[in-house]
């Protein structure tokens, strides 16, 4: 993808799905999102959107064609196991409208962990889209694929954990995005004129506001992001004297 | 919506959207997904696709003008406070063509929770697309608002609980999808060819295989879904049937 980001752009992007009925349900919570956007934001790669769907082939291929268009990198957990309902693989193929056929390096890998307990239901893990480069799984042997920005994994977070590790290095990426956190006392209403007057002098620095809703306190957190380390100190330096203006004004108020 | 579905589908299908950059970096852990996908579960609403976008006004009109064609209900979390990033309101009036305005209603909510506190930061907060109905917030006041299917909430959990009680009892649902879960002590390779057999004999009901990834253990949790009891318990005996006689045939090959 390099050659369509000639200037480095100062961050990649990237987005991530999510895939099994189970996530949907609520039955399993899902581990994956927040450890992926952290692992990608050091290494300079912001997660813009993320998916889940069920196990539903229409459902991923909508939503491996037009993700993989929109982002430079395309993460996938989940479907590629050896039951019925482990259709991932498959909708790969018909994705990049290429044939899912068996991977030499990947019977061989599972004909070597498994030996005699290999049948046909786990052979079905070493079928990949035509093309596809293998994704190591250090944990239990069947490999996730990469087939252009695309990367499946398993969703199991360790197996996930495991092989993104494995390609972590090889992933392009622009200069991690820092961030400073600056908690306050007032209402979000309280700080919003401030807050969006800041904003509007630097319109390149992501200031999001947070309520915590903590009973019979009212705080917030003011979340500063950059990649520029001398431009966050002089952004968080403005969002402290606004508070502390406030602050004065309340003492003002009180008559203290 | 119902007159789209005079045959009374069986279950009713939703997708959600968490609307925020604080989730898809990691810093904060989404909890809403997990919740509305079991209580609307109850409410037999399958929840069929759910997207993380950030707070960004392309993302959010794209996910919500896709979303409400596809699925008879779409729910929003997050976005709908004061400050500058919250731009959820405005989008959403984008995405129905139509203005965003004062709503009466939601502006004399506002005036009597605030009362000298109200400023025009919070007044944002009494905006909606023309023709929304309100959503009750007995948190916090500033209330969420549905357009057609789509229903606009809080992302701070509790708040958004609180306004989904609310219009809960008004949503069209069907039957609530029970579930059955049996485990076993094999490897998902060994129990996948009886499982393939037992769903193709079954389509309708939704069998799923989740790995548990216990070190020193191999387990497999199978879930079955269905609205009917007797089904559910019928094919539930099946594959306990598929597992004995795999521990038959275990016992038989180690000689015991």
């Amino acid at each position: 993808m390099e050659d369509q980001h000639p200037t480095a752009p100062s961050h990649f992007t990237a987005a991530i799905i999510v895939i099994g009925n189970e996530i949907l349900s609520g039955r399993t919570k899902d581990l994956n999102l927040g450890w992926l956007g952290e692992q990608l934001n050091l290494r300079g790669i912001r997660v813009k959107e993320a998916r889940f769907i069920a196990d539903d082939e229409a459902a991923i291929i909508d939503a491996v064609n037009s993700l993989r268009q929109h982002y430079q990198y395309v993460f996938t957990t989940g479907g590629i196991g050896p039951t019925h309902d482990d259709i991932t693989a498959a909708c790969i193929a018909k994705a990049f409208d290429t044939p899912l056929t068996e991977h030499p390096a990947a019977r061989a890998l599972l004909e070597e962990y498994y030996g005699d307990r290999l049948n046909e239901s786990r052979l079905r893990m070493a079928k990949t889209p035509e093309g596809a480069r293998l994704i190591d799984n250090p944990v239990s042997a069947a490999p996730g694929f990469q087939m252009e920005n695309v990367y499946v994994m398993a969703g199991i977070p360790k197996i996930m954990q495991a092989m993104f590790h494995g390609f972590a290095d090889d992933l392009s990426g622009g200069q991690t995005l820092k961030s400073v956190a600056i908690d306050c006392h007032f209402g979000e209403g309280d700080i919003a004129p401030g807050l969006t007057e800041i904003q509007s002098r630097h319109p390149d620095v992501e200031i999001g506001s947070y309520p915590a809703c903590t009973p019979g306190d009212i705080a917030v957190s003011i979340i500063l992001r950059h990649s520029d380390d001398s431009t966050l100190k002089a952004v968080a330096g403005e969002v402290k004297d606004m508070i502390e203006t406030l602050e004065r004004k309340k003492i003002a108020k009180s008559g203290c």
